[in-house]
């Protein structure tokens, strides 16, 4: 927010819910399709997630160009554009792929904004359930399909071992002896649950979950969720304790208490 | 059905969603009230989980003794009433206590009927995205928020390498090689998700996955799954073919050409 007046931010924040609005009508139509398990790979075969991610990329991207040409976007299926420029939406038009392609709920469209390569804003948009999670200048917030937009904020939790710990998949983690290091951190949380994906750090910032640790994330993964998260009292880093931005090896905590001990613990 | 006609066993499916009305009502309260950490075990602290399992299955048990005194009643709370009665209701208020500790929608109430010993009906109520999948006289449906009913089916999956593969948690594999049996089934699968819980078994009877292997499953975790799967096109059973109505070690499948093989490579 170095440049940005909050009334500024403010209207940057509004258009990111119309762009949510624009990728949720894109996708919804292709969410529990059904199709044959031998369509997967053939060409020419529809695959459902291909062509949602597409069709709420397109949205997004065409709303911004029409709005903000001078803007860059990130995308997770077309790239980058204008990378050069101060003020960069950063979009997964479907975080959760795994999810959405069992027909589970545990997916969103992830929309963030950079100024000069910092996230300024966050929103994470779930369709079919009509959630959304989002980041404003004074605070983080969501709404549900029956309730308006209300205050989150993440829940204190001073020990690991009082702590919900969520990952996406216990096979994300790789080579590097990182599957050893999230070892160590389960075996001290209270509980772990899998299969969280951009949903899972939402609940985080509305302090249902106190810790998410997870590796080889995009840029387009995290940036949305990081400003959501710290609205809401939380902190997010790589496993070394600098900025997620770029995705990578990624710690979110609801109570920064917990935040150095998790890193501690993943460096063994 | 071997004694219940099919209008009488239509007055049943309709009884039941009476019930999985009432116990939403119940339930929706207590799912994402803030409780801080630290409240989980003391004495007289609240428990949202343990509240909200109580209030659906009051409201169950009450509804079923006012209308059908007659019948038996297997609750996770309460234990069994009747139990040589010919019908029985086999509740399980909230299958899924994690997902429901986290936020996460991916929980239901699970209600199904025996007739001597054997599922007749079943049904899940998802109270919080208001999505419900249960079985009828002649076949399986659900509904969601904004759709009304509609039929539902497992789809074809002949092969275990064209599997999508869940399970609710891998750490709920116990001794006796139950790890080693889901690693082999895994390592043939196209794709493995954990976090399932009776969400998953209703996406796999709507044809978005095709296996769910388990283990340690109650009786109330399973019976009233079983109809829905079947009047889908599915099957369940336990490890070894015999009958999943007591719960224990779980396959379900929504092809049945991949029943057998899942079975044989889980025996080893």
């Amino acid at each position: 927010m170095a440049n940005q007046t909050q009334a500024e931010l403010q209207e940057l924040v509004d258009f990111a819910h119309t762009l949510a609005d624009a990728s949720g009508d894109a996708i919804r139509p292709f969410f529990r399709v059904p199709i044959g398990v031998a369509n997967k790979a053939g060409a020419g075969d529809f695959d459902p997630v291909t062509a949602a991610d597409e069709a709420g990329e397109h949205a997004i991207a065409a709303a911004v160009t029409a709005r903000y040409p001078a803007h860059g976007f990130v995308g997770e299926e077309h790239g980058s554009r204008q990378a050069d420029a101060k003020l960069r939406w950063v979009v997964d038009p479907i975080d959760g792929t795994r999810a959405f392609i069992m027909g589970s709920p545990m997916w969103g469209t992830l929309i963030g904004l950079l100024e000069d390569g910092a996230p300024i804003l966050g929103l994470m948009d779930q369709p079919f359930t009509r959630e959304r999670f989002w980041s404003g200048p004074d605070g983080a917030y969501m709404r549900t399909a029956s309730t308006g937009p209300s205050p989150i904020k993440t829940r204190a939790c001073a020990s690991l071992s009082d702590a919900v710990l969520s990952t996406t998949h216990p096979d994300l983690f790789g080579s590097d002896g990182e599957t050893e290091a999230f070892g160590r951190l389960k075996s001290q949380a209270r509980m772990t649950r899998y299969g969280g994906d951009c949903y899972a750090y939402c609940l985080l910032a509305a302090g249902f979950v106190d810790l998410i640790v997870e590796s080889n994330l995009k840029t387009y993964d995290i940036v949305a969720l990081i400003p959501i998260i710290e609205k809401a009292g939380g902190r997010v880093t790589t496993w070394e304790g600098k900025p997620a931005t770029e995705g990578g090896r990624i710690v979110a905590s609801g109570d920064p208490r917990i935040h150095e001990k998790a890193l501690a613990v993943l460096a063994g």
